[in-house]
């Protein structure tokens, strides 16, 4: 039987085993797993033991592997496969997905626990997922693992050859991952990679991401006394490092948007003019995008498109800042030092070396005598833009549109998957981005949610895709 | 016997008692009353009712009195007597200090737990008591209640009356304790006011503090988004409060120093020449002041002396900011609301109101669309200039000097103590403000320190001056 004429009974099962789908994943939401924090590395080692024992269960020969830091899990479909498809033989995808989560504060912002999750009634009607990790990355990585379970569940095989690589760090840089890719670049050979973190175009069509921005992540702590000081004593003759930090990111950003750091735009190229009027007739508006998150203005370049702003434009964003006394109340400190975290996202032509060392120059030069800078680098993801003509990406877009009923959308993100680059510097990998997050998901807020109806057909688009993988030309 | 006669026998009793004085303080000191925060409201109910115990055994009148917020100790000497002394009467003065203490964070900072008081080895060999409010205000505070024990234990009286009030609300700018002086103003009445709550002018060199800066402090939070956000979603496109309020905040400060407010000068005088004079001769410099807490240059206005910067030039410094992913590594998140605690200390000319409303106005018209600003006010003290010819201020110079064997400086002081205003307002008293902290104190900050002789010396210095005053023509 070919793949496609087994499809229906695997979507079926699907769809009669949801309920179990939901249980299954509720079960890995349960678990804290932020790899951020120190004091839960021991729930992101048992977030991994949970899911390699859980897709060992389908077969898989399933392997917790050790890194520096988190652990990965590496597990195969078919022990025997090594690598790219012989002539005749069958695809050999590498699936990533991550099951590291981000912190969950301000947690007081949680309507419940984020590590309890439930279904519940959004406010337009729809049923969603609510927990910490429901879209990024646990629900999404599970909507693939169900789609294997179904198809090994109705036929006992999978039409492809399966690669499962699910890591633990990603929210935080990915740092002791990479190195294991480097050192295992042969048992991870595949034809390509598919990796399930992304969006769709809207909450009913489909889409494939065809470029990511990248990420340049800074830390800068500005000191200056050797202690706290007393504002009532020193203020007005002693410097304040706040006062240096706001003075410094306050002089960030020009009136119209741009940013002031010199070089930042060197190698930034405009969109080509065929795909702005794409982009033109999307008519992503204010209100469509904006509203819904209570603002009305767009915040970027001003003599560009909004959809320019959030996928094709570089950014920066202070992400954090804290210093001096933030309890209730009043305390006339002046602090010892001032800190922020503030990140990049950067787009094609952007080096991240070059924009990590204009910052910190920048920085330095506006420095009043007194003060010292100390920095630390927590990301540097180079910009992504995929090939549109890769062949699995057509067959993935042809599943997805046959699942949705409407054509799927190749579209750029805003968002940094540095994992994308690796695969393709240390083995070789193109990879196809499908994911079923919604613009209103709140990831990495409080109140995170997946959309039931995200899990339900993304675990359908996936078994589509593999059936259609299994068909496609090579 | 006159006072005169009686003085030595008490100050030898204060030396002999020394070591139970020291035990006695770090009694008070153990009871964590920080004001600011409404968990330790016990601890501050704890240390009043303690300290009103201490007094009542040296056969005060004393009430612990509630108010509206933590409560205050009123202790007469001599409860028949009911206000100003009558012509040939006894001398009254009503002493007030406080007995709330700052919070202690960033309590990594501190060598020690900070309310387990010791006496240890300053770098430079002096003898310190480190604990949070080893100076400000317990011990402060402590060297007049141990001169008033060691008069009434040789002479079994004291030279004068005294009525000895005590707040737990200083740190948090006394808004309920203000009320509380209005509603009992004729059982507070007195001839003057002395307080305990400054410092000396060197550690060898006795000071009366003759004008302090008034403070404005405001919290300002920014909100934008109605919940966090993903940069990587929506960065470019959506407003970020951190970059507002650093872009606000940043733009205070004329490079020379000035505060860009405007209107903030309006009523400034410069300080006349002859006193100016005086000061320059003080030669207060940047090695002396400034070498000690890790910095070199002054940080105000260019062109102004630094004694001017902290004792007779309006500041602004900001005390607190907070937003964000303040955890530790990364989070790319776009926060929807950032804050900051800001506070202006004002001088003579200056109306706290009108400062008030100068900055709120500056930041409510730099706010871009889509922001709204909240502001609360935490306080609102005028700058207060005393009467450098006041009769009791010449008992109490030439008490210290003699106690010390160096001439008293008549000072400003940059710090706010509200209470002055309101002891004139609402009492219609003149306070003479005797202190004996030093600048390396670290007051409302960690490792905050006393020195030993500062405590000591204290307690004798209270102890000539009860009986200088006793002799004062009125």
């Amino acid at each position: 039987m070919s793949s496609s004429s087994q499809l229906q009974p695997v979507l079926d099962r699907i769809d009669a085993d949801f309920d179990n789908s939901l249980t299954r994943l509720f079960a890995l939401l349960r678990i804290k797993s932020i790899s951020a924090d120190p004091a839960f590395a021991g729930d992101c080692k048992a977030a991994a033991d949970h899911l390699a024992k859980d897709i060992a269960s389908l077969g898989f020969a399933t392997d917790v592997r050790p890194t520096a830091g988190h652990p990965a899990i590496v597990a195969k479909s078919n022990s025997k496969a090594d690598g790219k498809a012989h002539d005749g033989g069958r695809s050999h995808v590498l699936f990533y997905g991550h099951y590291d989560v981000q912190p969950v504060d301000p947690l007081n912002l949680w309507h419940r626990p984020p590590f309890e999750p439930v279904v519940t009634d959004h406010a337009d009607g729809r049923k969603i997922i609510v927990a910490r990790g429901a879209e990024d990355d646990k629900g999404q990585l599970m909507t693939f693992v169900e789609a294997c379970r179904a198809w090994k569940s109705v036929t006992g095989s999978l039409p492809i050859d399966v690669t499962i690589l699910i890591e633990g760090e990603e929210e935080i840089g990915s740092k002791n991952f990479v190195p294991f890719l480097e050192a295992n670049k042969e048992e991870l050979a595949a034809d390509f990679a598919m990796v399930c973190d992304t969006g769709m175009w809207d909450p009913n069509t489909p889409a494939i991401t065809t470029s990511l921005r990248g990420l340049v992540y800074e830390e800068v702590k500005i000191k200056a006394a050797s202690r706290d000081l007393h504002s009532g004593v020193f203020g007005g003759g002693a410097r304040n490092p706040i006062r240096v930090l706001t003075y410094i990111l306050g002089s960030l950003f020009e009136e119209n948007g741009r940013i002031t750091i010199p070089g930042f735009y060197d190698g930034v190229k405009d969109v080509p003019p065929d795909i702005l009027a794409q982009w033109k007739k999307l008519n992503l508006t204010p209100e469509r995008f904006l509203q819904p998150i209570g603002l009305s203005i767009p915040a970027g370049e001003k003599d560009r498109l909004l959809i320019e702003q959030i996928t094709s434009r570089p950014t920066c964003d202070i992400n954090g800042i804290v210093g001096g006394y933030t309890g209730e109340g009043s305390k006339t400190v002046i602090p010892a030092e001032a800190s922020a975290k503030i990140s990049f996202r950067l787009v094609e032509g952007q080096q991240p070396d070059k924009i990590r060392k204009a910052f910190r120059d920048y920085v330095t030069a506006r420095l009043p005598g007194d003060c010292r800078a100390e920095f630390s680098d927590h990301s540097n993801a180079p910009a992504i833009a995929l090939d549109w003509n890769m062949k699995p990406l057509a067959a993935a877009k042809r599943a997805l549109t046959e699942e949705w009923g409407k054509e799927t959308v190749l579209m750029g993100s805003g968002a940094s998957i540095p994992i994308v680059a690796d695969f393709k510097r240390t083995l070789g990998l193109d990879t196809v981005l499908v994911g079923f997050g919604l613009e209103d998901d709140n990831i990495h807020s409080p109140n995170e949610k997946y959309d039931l109806k995200s899990f339900h057909k993304g675990i359908r688009s996936w078994a589509r895709i593999l059936a259609a993988l299994a068909e496609a030309p090579r």
